[in-house]
């Protein structure tokens, strides 16, 4: 039987085997304790003289940091401890004494930690905010899966930069130009009026020149998409699904919530109903406290902060001036407003989502594409969506690392990935 | 409450509302039948000249294929109906007439198939293929999620191409050349270091001249990696990660199997143990049966197809000529054989797998990386996951689409992934 150290609360007494790595040794004379990791967590190792051979003790002087060894010992209750367990030890076998191993427990600066990524990963922190992402993206597909999404892969490549090439990544393709995807949107409005509600989540690009610690050049965005969906139910749907991921998190997670020492009742705190606000009460809003902002321009991360300042949950502004929106937002009525919304998180973590009603008429759809300067050959497959059973259509996105790092309360997007690309880092 | 086909049987008599498109129409005077489709299903409606009003009634004339409805009707038995049950119309609103759908329910060309791929996700045969993919990425990721093991995803972008830029996607970085990824695997290794066992689940990219039915350009793999496993622990793992999709898609795709026409005993079949034969036996096996092989090389698709000819369940091989793999497989204790093993789908559908236990030694893995001709420089991150805490460490890479295929039976792996990139596809 293989035991890992997150399970080992079920197996108090048991004699067992763990396979891990040296975290931390401490000695005071005839006993000394080592802080074993093996990757579904930590605990604390006791080397009595009393109870092990003579060169089992003797290890104390020998092992160093991230030494992989395995562990042979019984589990007891420890009441101090994070996990409620330690290991009284009986033999440890030895795989690899590590040479000197360049991060310690201390502080070190960020440009060396990241240079040292695939080692950093190693550090309890770095532990705690990838099982998040990790527990994130579970929650993510699993709302879908349990609620008749199907999952439509979108494609990376693509063929066509109607928008300009300025922040996208370009590759020689058997001789022709492919860019790679920055949103998968339009794959799924595809996709939805196939199969009803349809989701993608992978990889997207920006070669953005920003070196803000909210980009990444390669980012992970989930995209759902809902045929006979009009404005009002694709929020309903945004706070019931973050309300979701929330809850699974703080349920799964606790240990690692607790290592990153995040104020969980912040999270806890994450729950239906969601404020919705117009943009025109958004800007109101800033204005009459004091936040100078013009009418009819997006807001910036500065304005994103203050507004968020006013609330404890996620804020949904919908109802924009339709200049500040893409060319393929169904606007209301008046054809004024573009049905179109944005989730700006608290704790002034930002916008983690943007989406919107599609235009679904296909007339009104070619007077924007020609309006926005668009080459409407690039759309013929898109406008066919219009032709053949159109339907009122949502959907929206939502940016993995950005949701991660608010959840884990991470100051840096960095940190959310396990191999961050940005501007200036391409390795390891 | 929102009604789908798929859970229609639940609501055996009730009066239910249906949002979807017209999939086809015939008509026997007083009565007439649509399918309609709404993502989750097909299902017979029933419109008889008795129960609806006359404007209803008249539909029949100005209903297209794909027009987008919503019916309201009662949910009755149908004993032939293969979800068994289907509903006696009562009401329908229009949406929207479609234009005259390009796609028939009769035959098309390939490439005019390919061509409107947006449109031909609504064929029925497309729908289950990719709701089998979606059931097929479910069960992978249930399975390692309940298996211990952390998502860790691989970056798509890389700094170095060592193995020379063939077959790789070049794109300028900020004024430096990054390459998309082919494999994940070197980043699994600094995880499951960290974490124990580990994956990613991503797209890869391969530039490939290559035209075959087993070729796309984009394609999605799973990677797990494994610390503290060897060569047989790995295809232990493999074969119950095996099983166990299989397992799933059967109970989960009945509906989509039947669709497809496949002979589902042949997955009942695929239970463990699989065969494991060694490349030699393999080789053997070939020669004794008169199809020439010259031992020394890997096996091209016909030799696959030759060896899976003798099995009914997926075959191992492995213990492979080192020359054949790459410079990080760990070699047998005679340093002749590297400890690698490819996995080849029954019924013709080739290799799904490929893996194999990683060579943990620092000094041979330099060595190595010199006979191969390779930069030292580049792998320094790589070299020092040998230098603190090396363990054995063994994993795997499967191809989705090939899988998806190889459950499906489908002819082309176009088909089984939502928008195909090949040599010649970039849209839509």
């Amino acid at each position: 039987m293989d035991y890992t150290i997150n399970k080992l609360k079920k197996h108090l007494n048991e004699t067992v085997e763990l396979k891990g790595w040296v975290y931390n040794i401490r000695s005071i004379g005839k006993v000394w304790f080592m802080i074993l990791r093996d990757g579904s967590g930590f605990i604390q190792c006791v080397v009595s003289k009393q109870d092990v051979d003579e060169s089992i003790f003797a290890l104390e002087e020998s092992l160093t940091q991230e030494s992989s060894v395995v562990v042979h010992g019984v589990v007891q209750e420890d009441k101090r401890s994070e996990i409620g367990v330690e290991i009284l030890v009986k033999n440890i076998e030895v795989i690899q004494i590590a040479e000197e191993y360049p991060i310690s427990l201390k502080e070190h600066g960020t440009s060396f930690l990241m240079d040292n990524r695939h080692l950093w990963l190693r550090s309890k922190k770095q532990f705690a905010v990838l099982r998040i992402r990790h527990a994130v993206i579970k929650a993510i597909r699993n709302y879908f899966d349990n609620n008749g999404f199907v999952l439509i892969d979108s494609p990376m490549f693509t063929g066509n930069a109607v928008e300009g090439t300025t922040t996208l990544f370009e590759t020689d393709y058997f001789s022709r130009s492919a860019y790679l995807t920055q949103s998968g949107q339009l794959y799924q409005e595809a996709g939805a009026l196939a199969f009803g509600k349809t989701y993608c989540f992978g990889p997207c690009f920006r070669a953005e020149k920003s070196k803000t610690r909210k980009h990444l050049t390669e980012f992970w965005m989930v995209e759902p998409e809902m045929a006979y969906f009009d404005l009002n139910q694709n929020m309903d749907l945004i706070e019931d699904f973050i309300e979701s991921i929330i809850s699974s998190v703080i349920q799964e997670c606790s240990l690692e919530l607790n290592i990153l020492e995040r104020d969980i009742s912040k999270l806890q705190n994450i729950t239906k109903p969601f404020p919705r606000i117009s943009y025109d009460d958004a800007v109101k809003l800033l204005n009459d406290n004091g936040h100078e902002f013009k009418y009819g321009s997006d807001f910036g991360a500065p304005d994103e902060e203050k507004i968020a300042s006013f609330y404890d949950k996620p804020v949904m502004i919908h109802s924009w001036p339709y200049e500040t929106k893409a060319f393929y937002m169904k606007r209301d009525n008046a054809d004024k407003l573009a049905l179109g919304v944005d989730v700006i998180a608290p704790e002034g973590y930002g916008e983690i989502v943007g989406g919107g009603q599609r235009e679904d008429n296909h007339d009104i759809l070619v007077k924007r594409i020609k309006e926005h300067g668009l080459p409407l050959d690039s759309f013929k497959w898109y406008l066919d969506l219009r032709k053949f059973g159109s339907v009122p259509h949502s959907g929206f996105g939502m940016g993995l690392e950005r949701t991660v790092g608010w959840i884990c309360g991470t100051d840096h997007i960095r940190q959310t990935i396990p191999f961050p690309r940005t501007m200036t880092r391409l390795e390891p």
